[in-house]
């Protein structure tokens, strides 16, 4: 049988020694972990955007693995720290809402906090490094068959993220920049099977974009062209054929996006 | 017997879900992979760097490593994806060129095209991920055994990039700047056993650059000192000791590089 | 029993191919071998930043671990490679003061020089890449089980970098800054233990800083607040919360910190 996966999420960025000392103290419980690295360029506290990075990375994950969370601004104080078990997965994670849009797409299951089970803890608890001192050795010690359920107290209530909810006018559908990706696409929160009818205006924040193409894949248009497009995770995305769209748009997460839409049916998708 | 081997290389870098979904896929299909980051810092759609890495890269591997490439500006395109066997290693990448030194230092074998054999593929193929769609999938479906001939047709020809070949004047060699790396080194075309006597005289673009010394490590000169070496992969490289000599020359790729050889024959090397 | 790891840290970024070279050299020895990364962000040549890194990395790690270490400005010259064995853990270095602080942190043991055991070393050895050529092939033979008193004669002088030491002065504490890390946070050399009463006064290089907390945690102070806090490696931190300490203060390693005690005793840690 193939050994334990556990996964690391963060944002302490490579050139701190901070996801070392996490690997390290997983290993030293359970050496025969496979450790797998999703990102650490997480920005710095931005648990919006490990809330939708992770959205658009567990669910292709297999059953069993195990997925430590650590971008915690609120760490040292009163928040939680939590166990979910969803899709027989395990996620552990500060209850700070970053496991928002995971649990609405995999349905949740069973949380838990880790709480006083100290023994699944290193001995010395720092108040600026719980990644290391609780997340590491819990996920370690689950690896090697720990049972969830003693982890801690079953809890009811987490914390949630307030998310825009895009808007449907049938002409018209309104939504907002969810994530910006390394290409610079704006990924917005407006589903693609919205677009039905082929877009004829494209508004970016208070700039109209009139010069843009509907398109099935960046290909699909010359280099350079401004183009909508339904992206891999199936939200409208915004793009710069090998180019890259946040800089040209100057746009940001949150920024309103507006896309109206024409009579014609939409271009045929291959 | 060890676990199988699935390598990555992207454009995606880290701050993006992109590398996660792969990793997830993967280890869906074969939860024994191992998988091994070898880059995901590929400048977005460069193909010739890309080019230029796997070359450096790929060699040091051993047989039946599975190595998949994800530079792939013409996704959702008719652009082939492409399975090559060569050196007993296994390469997965899009039909673009990016294989093209590659193929050149190992040989090639046999390629074919990923092609309607759907069965290897997630279910959804996506206009825009064909990394995670395809790709990945195949990588996965490779490590547990399958055959490669079923993964589609055999072809005879795919893309090369031109690169341009370097000259040997006998008392002059010209070439260009191929590669600058993490260091801002530039790595040049030119093979370092055509430098068989001493040079003495370099430029570097229009520019000539008076002060170099031809060196065999970093460490021959002073802190700060020019000079021109023999890189590790065997090509003349310039470089500034333990500073950066593209920002020093303000050198790019494709900058073209002139170095004027003398008549006393080569410094000795250790 | 888990398959041998080895880990590596090296200043190689991401972009070059360096990192991925010495995977597979490692992989074609043992595929066996589970390599895992601890950082290719160290900054270039930065022996002192290496420094700190791996003493806050290393002493996690359980016993038989290989720690690749390639922070190396002397490659080529006469400088030494050196295998120590400390803490039931390898070490594979050059012999510039990287491991000053580890070695003092986990005592060290047996040291040897890597010398004229060519037979754990790559055929060709290049001048510039000795992270490829001799350390990644001795550490995937350690893994095999090589023993490594073969690999070179015993050393019993190495070098040390010369740190500054802090300084109590019972009312006042004074050292520099040891680290920036990824956040901005400036770790301090003063150890956390010797501020017993509140501090009362605090100057970073010739800046004094009339507002500040001395906190237990982060989330303990108003965002944006300037706190003073012992580090999860136990050393005085100066951070902004959820913000930039760094940038704010426009502060580098090496600055001198000051942090006068007042009288009443320290706030009560949780």
């Amino acid at each position: 049988m193939a050994e334990p996966i556990i996964t690391l999420t963060t944002d302490f960025g490579e050139d701190s020694p901070y996801v070392a000392a996490m690997k390290g103290v997983i290993l030293s419980i359970n050496p025969a972990a496979r450790v797998i690295d999703l990102s650490h360029q997480i920005p710095p506290q931005d648990v919006r955007y490990a809330n939708y990075f992770l959205a658009a990375a567990i669910l292709y994950f297999p059953a069993d693995c195990i997925h430590v969370v650590v971008v915690d601004p609120g760490v040292g104080t009163q928040r939680a720290l939590l166990h979910v078990q969803v899709a027989e997965q395990h996620l552990l994670a500060p209850d700070n809402g970053c496991l928002t849009n995971v649990l609405h797409v995999l349905g949740e299951r069973a949380i838990v906090r880790l709480l006083e089970e100290r023994r699944f803890w290193r001995p010395v608890i720092s108040s600026t490094f719980h990644g290391r001192d609780i997340l590491a050795p819990v996920a370690a010690h689950l690896s090697q068959g720990a049972d969830p359920n003693e982890l801690g107290p079953e809890v009811t209530s987490w914390q949630r993220l307030e998310l825009a909810e895009p808007k449907n006018y049938g002409d018209q559908v309104k939504g907002e920049v969810l994530f910006v990706d390394h290409f610079g696409n704006l990924i917005t929160n407006i589903p693609g099977e919205w677009i039905e009818r082929t877009p004829v205006g494209l508004r970016v924040g208070e700039q109209p974009c009139p010069e843009f193409r509907w398109v099935a894949s960046y290909g699909a248009a010359p280099i350079g062209s401004l183009v909508v497009l339904t992206s891999s995770t199936g939200l409208v995305e915004i793009a710069v054929t090998n180019g890259n769209a946040a800089q040209r748009l100057s746009a940001v997460v949150g920024m309103a996006i507006s896309i109206e839409l024409g009579v014609v049916s939409e271009r045929s998708k291959q």
